[in-house]
């Protein structure tokens, strides 16, 4: 997360008061840790002009690999598994489910490593010394049962081959040409299998002409949902929106998990927050910007 | 850091208001993250009633040595080496300057596993599978001249005598009975050395009959003195916090780490922070408790 990056900020309030709190200390309890509130408030609060950012050492080896997996609940065990045998090393665990590497494999023509009948694929990244640091976890995963299949990357080559599966959204313009009704959601990991499942089933019934594709940055409990019509017909954007944001809210997650709250998704803020919530917020907006003049429109 | 493992909070405000944000979700970009504001705000801002903690799994293996090291330098190229060699594995990582190991080991008599010469000492915990996990960095770290001399934790009973040197702090009370002045502040890393000979110079200088110790987690930035006099005499404790707080803000340290900012630190916080910022604190603190009835006094 950015935020656990973050030491310091400088912010110009909306009254043209430079407010700078240029941090490197990594614990510093002296009064309020403002620039919390400043980090992901859409610039509402103050223009963000300067940023202390805490650096990590670069990455000198990557190990990539795709897995066939049986559920969400096995994705989860080894996940768990790998920060307990490898803590510290895994640099991306996504999830995609069969829709998505479908939609990559064969309708946006992305070459298949494995075949498209497995129920949930992840591409693993890990930063281990060498490739054999991650076929053994890989062994112990499969032996297990909890991995069905996996292709390991042997060269950079390879490894681009992968991440290609995983990078199709950006071909959506080419294929929905009627536009695309896109979806980033905060799920509680316990509920995310089901949470899927749900809203597969609503789609099914709903719109059954759409392709709706599910991803997700699972280490982040961040949900991706997208969905497009193939014959470029034009889906009911808010129709959609009103019944998928409903299910988030019953599995209590969050409308917005890593792209915030702008003109769209404000409606749909007091699903995730509580009248008393936004109250607050309220209350700090009119504090800091008293005359409402910073990013009008957004987040409140 | 606890901010860190902090994922909901539920407070009370100063009107009886009750907010609650019991979130789960490791990402959640839904307007401003106010938990933010009340964690390390000591009560002045809200009275906190739940909080969602994440966990971590249990430490299954430990694994102990106190090192003998040339200088602070040294320290941060042997931190920098196991956050690379061994990441996710570090539990400590402490310094322990030799007015501190000699306090331990001579005054308060627990046993010294080392000769009391060297010019810093380092405990060092890590969670690896086993011994020989650590055996092996510190090999590497002694062949490059980075470490002088250190001792492995052979059982439970010897890795309980090496922090019995550590958590000597207990003792103060037995041993300056005419009470101590305790400092808990931040130092950025890159300034910690020299900041701790500085600290020296003035105490040797000024107050040459205490008995001045040094040590600090360094993992968090995080830098501890304790001044007192085994003859049970009182130091001045405001002329010291005054030329100590003054030397901190010239390295550009903070006046409290972790321990926050109370009755007795709040006349040095203009040391830490801006007129801007406190500026702003005491707008964030008039707007959500405007008639001052929360923990009064501290803070601003």
């Amino acid at each position: 997360m950015t935020r656990q990056n973050v030491r310091g900020l400088e912010v110009v309030l909306a009254d043209g008061t430079v407010v700078r709190s240029l941090n490197k200390l990594i614990k510093n309890n002296t009064g309020y840790d403002w620039p919390q509130l400043f980090i992901g408030a859409e610039g509402t609060l103050g223009v963000v002009t300067r940023v202390v950012l805490a650096l990590h050492p670069p990455v000198r080896s990557r190990q990539t690999a795709l897995c066939a997996i049986r559920d969400f609940d096995a994705a989860l065990a080894i996940l768990r598994f790998l920060e307990e045998e490898i803590p510290g090393r895994l640099l991306a665990f996504e999830a995609m489910w069969p829709d998505f590497y479908g939609f990559a494999t064969r309708t946006a023509g992305v070459s298949a490593p494995l075949p498209g009948d497995a129920p949930l694929y992840l591409l693993v990244e890990t930063s281990l010394p060498d490739q054999e640091n991650l076929e053994a976890p890989l062994a112990v995963l499969l032996e297990r049962g909890l991995l069905h299949d996996a292709v390991l990357a042997k060269s950079e080559e390879e490894r681009r081959k992968l991440w290609a599966i995983r990078e199709v959204p950006a071909e959506y313009a080419r294929h929905f040409r009627g536009g695309s009704v896109k979806f980033d959601v905060g799920i509680p990991l316990g509920h995310m299998g089901e949470a899927v499942g749900t809203l597969r089933d609503l789609i099914d019934r709903s719109w059954p002409e759409a392709t709706a594709v599910f991803y997700g940055h699972v280490a982040d409990s961040n949900l991706h949902l997208v969905l497009g019509r193939l014959d470029g017909a034009v889906l009911p954007q808010h129709e959609i929106e009103d019944a998928v944001y409903g299910i988030v809210s019953r599995f209590e997650g969050s409308v917005s998990a890593e792209h915030g709250i702008g003109r769209r998704t404000k409606a749909y803020l007091p699903l995730s927050r509580s009248p008393d919530e936004l109250g607050l917020m309220r209350l700090i907006k009119g504090a800091i910007d008293p005359l409402g003049l910073l990013n009008p429109g957004k987040v409140l």
